[in-house]
């Protein structure tokens, strides 16, 4: 397995790819858990080169202790990555990504950044924006894997290659998920026991949401009640938002209609997580 | 000679050249002159395919009326494309570079925007930006060649390029001048005659900065006074800025040092006009 820290080098061994086989890219922020060893089992299967990223990606955060606060351990991902069979680590130095000078942002605007709710969502989708046409000029790939977990981070990639024509095809792949529902994510390391108990509350939330759609509700009021109620229940969460609203746009919807985003951000503790499902139309779910 | 419209064909073709070749990519607004044929000539000769592009970018124009005013001639284009021997042309549609949900924009800020003067920069800049991203994604070249007579593209380039981590080599050729010193620009068919024989006058006022700092001048302001006084003499000009600043972040400068942008902009009638010229230091221009 072959460990690129320096720019200039991925640019080179991107460029050495370029004349031969298919390449998959994995971009991850690290501490690697068993969603993201989906995301590369995908890209091994799919492409004949496979390459992770490892950025903790300080321009996504707007809180520097959130960002301070983010778990890292480097050596135990690429025990990980090289168990797994990974041909490329690539793990820029944030000093090469973002010098002193840099000063060129991609920016999504309206819909994307108008109507989504989220903690500091116009950060964060500037800052995903701004790193994946960064890391997908480096890297080059013909195929990148995202987990549809995080969903902000799926729209503003999917409206950014078709908006900006980069020829790279996405593939997102299902949430992994812990036994009793919660959705495998890097921060929940950083939850204290009874924290962990309380965590599945986003899934049981939107599980609370689901039951009204499968029921045959179709009112997105009633059904983010529901799930404000459900998160109400447990006292260690503290709900940031629930939407009903369209997966590409992130626009809230009244009406819940095929191909629905029903999304949730709870801080436990200090702890912030995000969860969603994707209702596709007749009792059909991505979950 | 090739000519392709569609988007998808582009990319696809782009695809076919990277096990190829290497790609020179001539992006234009059309209405052809002898300094955009410099250009391709330097394409050919570097690069074993060599491509030219033609698009009114109409997310740089504030103006709807400016953009409804740019000359422009397809077929004649197409005529001298051919006569070159340029091996594709790629005429976008507007409607497919921006499509009625288009929202990602790759937005410079400060310097590049905290400074520099000229009409309607900030809008230039994010619209130079964002069209000359997806062209290097669609058209994928090794090479990209610019004229310096737009300095404030040159300088949003330059930056955009390193920022995004693109991995295309840029080539910025000299100005191309008429005989009495005008700068070549597709917009000079839009001056009447009387208006013709006034527009060297931003030529005549950089040669007055020149003339100064060839005589050891270095404060700005004395030189940006000349250059002004130079343009009231001509009454058909309307001055709209002269700038002594940075090449690469537009930054103004108090004190003229090697590489020194002069630049002006100046109304001759409805035409707005821009020029430049560089001080190197030690008597070397690039004018």
């Amino acid at each position: 397995m072959r460990i690129i820290h320096n720019l200039d080098e991925m640019t080179e061994t991107a460029r050495g790819w370029l004349a031969g086989g298919s390449v998959g890219f994995v971009p991850t922020m690290g501490y690697l858990h068993e969603g993201h060893l989906s995301l590369i089992r995908a890209a091994q299967q799919e492409c004949e080169i496979s390459i992770a990223g490892i950025f903790v990606n300080p321009l996504q955060f707007e809180r520097s202790e959130d960002l301070a606060r983010y778990p890292h351990d480097p050596e135990r991902d690429l025990q990980l990555l090289s168990t797994a069979g990974v041909d490329v680590v690539f793990i820029p130095r944030a000093e090469d990504i973002y010098p002193s000078d840099f000063s060129t942002f991609v920016v999504p605007s309206a819909p994307l950044t108008g109507r989504p709710k989220g903690v500091n969502a116009q950060v964060y989708i500037r800052g995903v924006a701004t790193v994946m046409t960064k890391l997908f000029q480096l890297v080059r790939p013909d195929l990148a894997y995202f987990g549809q977990k995080d969903a902000h981070q799926v729209a503003v990639v999917r409206r950014l290659v078709r908006d900006l024509n980069i020829d790279i095809g996405l593939r997102i792949l299902p949430t992994v998920r812990e036994s009793d529902g919660l959705a495998m994510s890097s921060r929940n390391h950083l939850l204290l026991p009874a924290e962990r108990q309380a965590a599945n509350i986003l899934y049981r939330a939107l599980m609370a949401g689901k039951a009204l759609i499968d029921g045959g509700e179709r009112r997105s009021s009633v059904i983010e009640n529901a799930m404000r109620d459900m998160v109400a229940t447990e006292l260690l969460a503290s709900l940031d938002y629930t939407a009903v609203c369209h997966p590409d746009t992130l626009s809230e919807l009244q009406e819940v209609m095929p191909r629905t985003l029903l999304t949730i951000g709870v801080r436990i503790g200090a702890t912030y997580l995000v969860d969603n499902f994707v209702w596709l139309g007749d009792r059909h779910w991505q979950m």
